[in-house]
């Protein structure tokens, strides 16, 4: 397992770990490996640029990155690698996220940044995504994300209660 | 080459394609092998439960997906494949893409889209992230994705005019 | 009454039911026949299919379907029956539904779904219709939709306190 | 065909007639017997209440209300009559129609309005699900809705060009 | 002050009156007569109708109507009277008043309601410029609103604690 | 006539002037003595204030006031007035308007605005709202606009072509 | 240190104080002197212009003002005076300071109000926004503001927890 | 002269000047020198680096940074200079500068831009608060700025026409 791509799940604060620690469970749960870090687009430029620059060769394969409001860090990071980058929008409190997701989302041509949903469902998702990448390339990781789908498919009742 | 993973772009419409041709073309700038399709969520949705359940098998290892208004179709594509599913908004008549931005990118937890800018840069850069993806296997991709970036970058002119 | 049109409540998740019990609430309340199931499209998609093409045979007239977020429930059951099909948004944490109201009722031409208002209000007013929609061709709903209304006018008192 | 029951094409404006007829042509194309009438909320609020009160004792089983901006016209006659009211979203000139969305599907918990897109695809689906409605006790009104969309689904293409 | 002009303070339920009881407070400290009433234009459009004819007949020389979400009192009591109305928008559960204040404000040409702010602040208004209305030909009323304001000015403190 | 209220018709600058226009037109139509200037908030502050405190004294009854963007012209009469202050929404250019009208609409509890329609319409209403609250107290004017509005209910056609 | 720039921080209402004094903090953290007022645009216009006419003479440099909703402070003190004025737009009910924001920053070409976010955030910003403009002419400030900079991006963890 | 700050003005894209020349023209016209330059947050970020750390090396005072949609440059600008940076948010195709404005005033608290409005007013208003920057420390500018403010509200007409 030593030799598979590794996830990195970036956030701007500490207060975005509440929400993105649910990238980290999903990817516990798959068997992906993953590393957490506090890398600020705008208190700690350099320690991104350090991070982006040297993500490929940390061995990461993709980047989760997540943050709030006029949230720069995974349109950044993305300028900076040529790794996959996924970003969430944390949900922020004037405008419930919908800052956080345009500041994400609307990347110029050039510069991608394949956005998840506001909040603890988009942080989710994102972990399955990197799964989902990783899976394109080791067979294991996409049996065991098949398994986990299905599992959730299967616990679906069939009535409300 | 013949190995190498092919990216699927479909859309809803006949209308998406001009937007969508965007992804297309910086694939085959890339030299990534890629289809594209036209499947309606909502006219044809056999042809796309088919499409969705039969892609890997097809050898489509990505899945770009382009859609406007009550977009549905990124989302429900993602819900039947592993593959990784990559939506594109189509901008739309009366809100402009809104519409199609909330649409695919508001995906509940266990069924992820990662979601690019509405309209054409939005394609574009599926077409980019598709190729990211790819080449987290496959440094070849990699390589020329990075080329391509390269030059772009060398491109922007120091003073506007 | 057996052979009464039967309305089908379905939805994305257990989660919406507190908001879509108040369709079956008034339904009950003007003795029409409903069924509520879950029946998701993004977890459960082919149960969706099963469910939408089946429908007709199964005896259902109407259909009401609720769901938050990107919400695609409505649409895609609607793409696969000619049966009405009544949208409900259910209120979403971090948009309060504007993203649930957009994914419903934007739909393209040729598939429609009639949408109710977000939350609450928009389940009882499913219910409503649906009845309303038997009573084109079955008076004696009719009848109790109007008697249903005549008591809720009547109960406005004069003024405030 | 003269038992059939006819669907009102209702609008608060001749302005509304360029989207509001797209109703028209469809219940044309499956024979569905209606008729287009300007009733304004505004401007002629006797004649709306008329018409809502008279509307099915004249033949009328389903009623398709058109208004844009505060567009009061489908709530008001949902409020007036038991037959199903389906409302369409005229596209406004500032705020492109989400005013007329809003106000005609945010009705309160009683007095339902189905309600469809903004515009053109609104005004279609609103003849389709009008024919829906009717196709729950007219076979060969059912009948013909599925050849139509049958017809629709089998004209997509399979790529684009 | 029989001959004064009533002021109506009109609201579509009792669940607008902790909103719209602003106005009357406010008139009551002008001494300005008036009277709340609750006229629900969907539950009880005749008894709104009925209102709107006689409002002038009864005495009334401006309307304050209140209302949320698909908010149609007030510019359907503006459709049936010559009388000033002023319209305030009731804060709506899912989209806190915005779906209330276009419904009300976005009159189409030729039935004006004076749209004041959503919520508390915009009853209290409604009430200051009824008074203020009243106060064009009785200058009483107008005397007493400047003392208001000049009593409200004063009160104002000079640095923040 | 010389003792009529007059009208004041101000706006922030010429550009506003196509669609303040429609406030003076329909005045005209009504007879209503009015008079149009050009006082900006940001360019002429003092003007604005001198304005807004002579405005009584000058023969003012009412003042429209039509602004766009951070539209502040009408909130910031009203604070120096006890004139009724009617505001109208300018289409601004990036956000159609919905700058222009939450700057105007959404003012503090103490000094109202009453808003019209973004736009033409709203300019329109505002001089329709303007001649109603003259006619509070001069039936003549009220007669004349009974009578414009009823010539422009015969108006309506009915049936669209 | 006497004859260092201040900074007024005014602001519309006591209700302000919560979020301005973020503002006040950072400025006592980096020993810059300021002075908080409460100058309302809307009740107390005579007291705003006077502050605006002499701040300069008073000896002020920077102006922060914060508002909520319609909130015309900040502009209509930056339409007086030549001093840089900041702008804060304060969270409101129920539009969650979006109306703030755009009464705000969309000023016309001719009056800039330099804006920062919603809320408390804005606030803070808006204290070191100011330091730093006064640093541009006083080398004291300008190492004090990099000092506080460099110690928060030192205090930034490595990893969440 | 010499010895003056210099004022940059950056973008993100050739595309951008049209807008951001607004902000040269003015500054031109206060005879305050400046200097532009295309620097990309995402296809040069090492060259945006480079130009925030030397910026205050270079001689420029005040930075005005332009972009549009995912708009990252100014707040990344900010994060790596003390110097005031001021925000200009440039009006983008889909969603006509929402997501400009939000990705550049939401800055969390730590690194503040000041924003102006959307567009050519915002980049115009942009070059007037730079001035009004360097005029707190320098006579000669602030005597400029104020006479051409003069000269601007001399110019304003008295009647429209």
């Amino acid at each position: 397992m030593a030799e598979m791509g590794k996830v990195a799940i970036i956030m701007g604060s500490q207060s975005d770990w509440p929400t993105m620690q649910c990238a980290a469970k999903v990817l516990e749960e798959l068997e992906v490996p993953h590393e957490a870090r506090i890398v600020s687009a705008h208190r700690t430029p350099d320690r991104m640029s350090e991070f982006a620059k040297s993500a490929e060769a940390e061995g990461f394969k993709v980047i989760i990155a997540g943050a709030g409001g006029a949230a720069h860090l995974p349109g950044m990071v993305a300028a900076m690698t040529h790794l996959p980058v996924l970003g969430v929008p944390v949900q922020s409190k004037a405008l419930s996220g919908m800052d956080s997701l345009l500041s994400i989302v609307q990347m110029p041509a050039g510069v991608p940044t394949g956005t998840l949903a506001i909040g603890e469902a988009g942080a989710t998702n994102a972990g399955l995504l990197a799964a989902s990448i990783l899976g394109t390339s080791d067979t294991a990781i996409a049996d065991r994300l098949k398994a986990w789908r299905a599992a959730r498919s299967e616990a679906v009742a069939e009535t409300p209660s």
